[in-house]
């Protein structure tokens, strides 16, 4: 049963620069379909919320640059809830302008806020730890994350730790938060078996977020509280387009998780990944013999292991002798580069800027 | 000064596979760039000649299916010395053909014969190797073939062993030809000192190449001889397209060279490489400080060595943590593979042949 209170913010407007040279600026990769799954990153994600969100409280929170590929990828989606954020300010003015407009349309709006464009294998697992988030922040003042059990030592992902004794079923009350660890420290994190990885998908009343950045950031609730009255009006987007200039570019989990009393967590299972990067796809995708992941047509190997290969084109792809290297090529772009350095493609996008200028980026 | 029975005969018939995925079927190497000089393989090889020989005795020998792109990339060319061969026969037939052609057209032809798709650096040492053998080859039954001072032991080439004591000034007797040798020959070849590489360029009169055609290869002898009275008139096409099914598959030095008690050679120093595989263009290519030979716009580099590179658009290409590969990116193929296992490109070719189709060859 859907309820007529809840309400889901689907976060769609970043670059997702470290799937490069796939994802683009102009076409980044939650409007892709990055696993060769049928189906873009939003077009999954937005599907996945309507099985227990009506269609009318679903809310995508872009940039103005990419309203049309939304309208077009999500054509049940009603046009009007296409948000779009006059620029990138990370996310505690994306959580705020959608908090402040829901709660302005309905005092009573309970919101999950997730991003367009992590992997969810287990659909049902996530509509069951939703639904029992959902429920948690109608009854309580919570503001509500979700954490992922890990199942390795992750460096690439912020983790939670969490009191060991429940609240309320399996839900727990967080203690930290910290920042992508070191590897050493990561395994420290998974070995003490009460720290889980932050997978930016929160639940909260709206109320109760707007009370938090009343506490927290004061300054941004009193620019977004002065342009309540424009909200869902013709006068909406004049309203923000002053507001926005004006907000500091801060992380919701920096401005206010990391400082609130009232923040909870489900320890979940449901098949997850951000898909930040390659090396994330390559752990998504089924792997031939020895171990490479091929995405893509007429790719031949040999003598290559545990790579992932990702082809947008009927191109021949002939790879020899390569171990644990990304390889993709799109039409105006190829990137070799090892596995393990992944984590490094944003700088070599500044060196493609300086030397080559923006339009590859 | 330009001798009148002075010839030349450039062999543009070959399909270059081990430069693929630039070299292709449709347009094999010699009708490339591809070392970014500004002239196709081919330009250059005809403007070299062009300096000693008479552009009217300039005949380039090839397929039907190229006899367009040589009258395209050489408009100084009369037409009617594109000589076209109706199948791929290997060296002797294609020898043969120009060689009772030319016979037939100047009793007194004195001939050179040479790949199209060779690197000459040198052309002022080339030119006077080629005056020297072609006044050699005008007084003497001699066949005469060019071999190159080797400076490291290439096991990609054949070898000439030669007598120590010339004959006349800078030209001796050939003992032996070889295949191509292991590292260890190859090593025992250099050594010795009176070995040197087979570049595949001869130079002879006709009348003597073709007293070695009756003696070696009597039966191919037969066929062109009969063809005499048709060569160099409108019947000449129709004879050839008959001779042409009957002759055996061989090459000129495994038919007649190796056979012959007349063989001479001069040995040369010219700047010259076959320009056989990229890791011959690879030596020939300026390096950066890294030792990458980089042919292309918009190639960026990260902690990357030795490598080859090729680019033939305008693409950016992103390599991290390459060393000694080579890297060949065309529009509709890329192939990445180590720099020492570059003879098996042919083998890799049959594996895309067997698995995709011949489009992409």
């Amino acid at each position: 049963m859907k309820k007529k209170n809840n309400y889901v913010a689907i976060m769609a407007g970043g670059i997702g620069s470290r799937f490069w040279p796939v994802s683009r600026v102009d076409l980044p990769k939650q409007f892709l379909d990055i696993l060769g799954t049928g189906k873009t990153l939003i077009q999954s994600t937005f599907d996945r919320f309507a099985q227990f969100i009506e269609k009318e409280n679903i809310y995508i929170v872009t940039s103005f640059q990419y309203k049309e590929i939304v309208a077009a990828q999500l054509p049940d989606l009603p046009v009007k809830n296409i948000v779009c954020e006059p620029s990138r300010k990370n996310t505690a003015p994306c959580v705020a302008y959608i908090s402040y407009k829901l709660q302005q349309l309905d005092p009573k709006s309970n919101l999950i806020c997730a991003p367009a464009d992590h992997l969810i294998l287990d659909d049902i697992a996530f509509t069951k730890t939703c639904i029992e988030a959902l429920e948690f922040t109608e009854k309580n003042n919570a503001l509500l994350t979700l954490g992922i059990k890990p199942f390795q030592p992750n460096t690439g992902y912020g983790y939670i730790q969490y009191e060991q004794e429940a609240v309320n079923d399996n839900i727990y009350k967080v203690k930290t938060f910290t920042e992508k660890p070191d590897l050493e420290l990561a395994k420290t994190f998974i070995s003490s078996g009460d720290f889980l990885w932050n997978a930016g998908i929160f639940v909260w009343q709206t109320k109760n977020i707007i009370t938090a950045f009343e506490k927290y950031l004061p300054e941004m609730h009193e620019l977004f509280d002065a342009a309540r009255k424009a909200m869902n009006k013709d006068s909406e987007k004049e309203a923000i387009d002053l507001i926005y200039p004006l907000c500091v570019n801060i992380s919701i989990d920096y401005g206010i998780l990391e400082k609130a009393e009232n923040v909870y967590v489900i320890p979940s299972s449901f098949g997850w990944s951000d898909l930040g990067t390659w090396g994330s796809a390559y752990e998504n995708l089924e792997k031939d013999y020895h171990e490479n992941a091929v995405a893509g047509h007429n790719v031949i190997l040999f003598d290559s292991f545990k790579n992932m290969v990702h082809s947008s084109n009927e191109k021949v792809i002939l790879l020899q002798g390569l171990e644990d290297f990304i390889v993709v090529d799109t039409e105006d772009a190829l990137l070799v580069c090892k596995k393990d350095n992944e984590q490094a493609i944003k700088e070599y996008l500044a060196e493609i800027k300086r030397n080559i200028g923006d339009k590859f980026l």
